[in-house]
């Protein structure tokens, strides 16, 4: 399989400028063939806004920024994509944007058949997975399935937060929200994705870049950290 | 309207047992008349021991506590209660086991029309309002759809979250959260209940009870804060 995504857990680390932390890992990503990236905002509500955000930041990387809302006909553009970033926000309306444009048959196809580079940052991230069910976002609006473009078989927890020994809050923890989520029959792993930490795969290997460990929940089984660097293809083995 | 309502933040407050910080509230909200109340444990995964915790509570405080799962007919169920304490877990969870047994329309009409009293926490909260759209729970599940059983108009937000000025964490604030949900059209006010924090609804008259404040949000206004003892009566107003 052709695939190539850069899947980030978050567009701003603590103290440092939007996709700062990840830059270098974008150009090396997207390399020099493609000039011009796709642009998916529609997880945050000011569309207009957010890709000049984002246009301003590819253009220091040395790429041009299309925004799929600009386009006339969204299916088309993605059709023509050289390479697609989707960008974070709320994960919910994001995926009823993109149901609702027709795109996610389109963007698996252009990526899974004819290879071209997807990076997704946080809710970006959650699509690119078998579906939002671990999605951080409140529930906005309600979007025709929870399954999503399914690039990779399994789930991604971004912006993974280890339990505040402190804290004197009563609302589940990241990791009981995961758990619950593996009480439901058939879940497939979700991999608890730190702030800092980022997912490259290519074709069937998948490795572990940036700053952080990942933590990653499996059905059944106890959870386990794995450092940046470390190689992480077993997870693209459709697993039962 | 005979609507009788007791709808609180969150179960457990930090360093106290299982609704020991609204016992007296829930005394005086099923008072004497009521002797048997009917539990609904959907909203955890366990359902047994989620019972036998609430059953334990319920007679410490003199009564008798029957579990919606235990009835051969959970409609019949619903149909025969004389009060209805619905309990906190994954919001999503609980919404669609709701619907896969019939009961929203069910319990609507046990409270809206007969007056039944309905207590809420947590979960159980998020259900019984307009829909689960201001949740925190993480999707785990798809339901057929967000809308609750509305017995009143609005939407809460139960452990509500101040921002912490000394995350680090990039994930978005719960008033970020709020405010995308009211970038949506047509949205409803949403009353973000801190932990400590429950609503008692009598009729048409709607109060603050507890011992933290309550943030109200609505859609193209400034976010008030209203103390324990507030009168909220204005949030059971239909509004457009
Ligand atoms: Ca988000
Ligand atoms: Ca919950």
């Amino acid at each position: 399989m052709n695939r190539k995504l850069l899947l980030v857990s978050n567009s701003t680390l603590h103290g440092g400028g939007y996709l700062q932390h990840c830059q270098e890992h974008i150009q090396h990503f997207f390399g020099q063939e493609v000039k011009r990236v796709l642009f998916v905002p529609y997880a945050l509500h000011d569309r207009d806004a957010y890709t000049k955000t984002a246009r301003d930041k590819f253009q220091s990387l040395g790429y041009e920024l299309d925004s799929v809302h600009e386009a006339a006909n969204p299916v088309e553009a993605v059709r023509k994509a050289e390479g697609i970033f989707i960008g974070g926000g709320n994960t919910f309306r994001l995926l009823k944007a993109l149901y609702d444009n027709d795109l996610v048959t389109e963007i698996r196809k252009r990526v899974l058949q004819d290879g071209i580079p997807y990076m997704g940052s946080s809710a970006g991230t959650n699509v690119a997975t078998i579906s939002i069910n671990t999605t951080n976002d409140m529930p906005i609006v309600y979007p025709p399935t929870l399954t999503a473009i399914s690039l990779v078989p399994f789930n991604i927890n971004p912006h993974y937060l280890d339990p505040d020994p402190n804290s004197r809050h009563m609302g589940e923890t990241r990791e009981q929200r995961i758990v619950q989520y593996h009480e439901e029959l058939g879940t497939p792993c979700v991999l608890g994705l730190r702030e800092g930490s980022m997912l490259l795969v290519e074709g069937n290997k998948a490795s572990l870049l940036g700053t952080t460990n990942a933590r990653l929940f499996q059905r059944g089984k106890q959870t386990t950290e794995f450092e940046p660097g470390s190689d992480l293809s077993f997870l693209l083995i459709d697993a039962p």
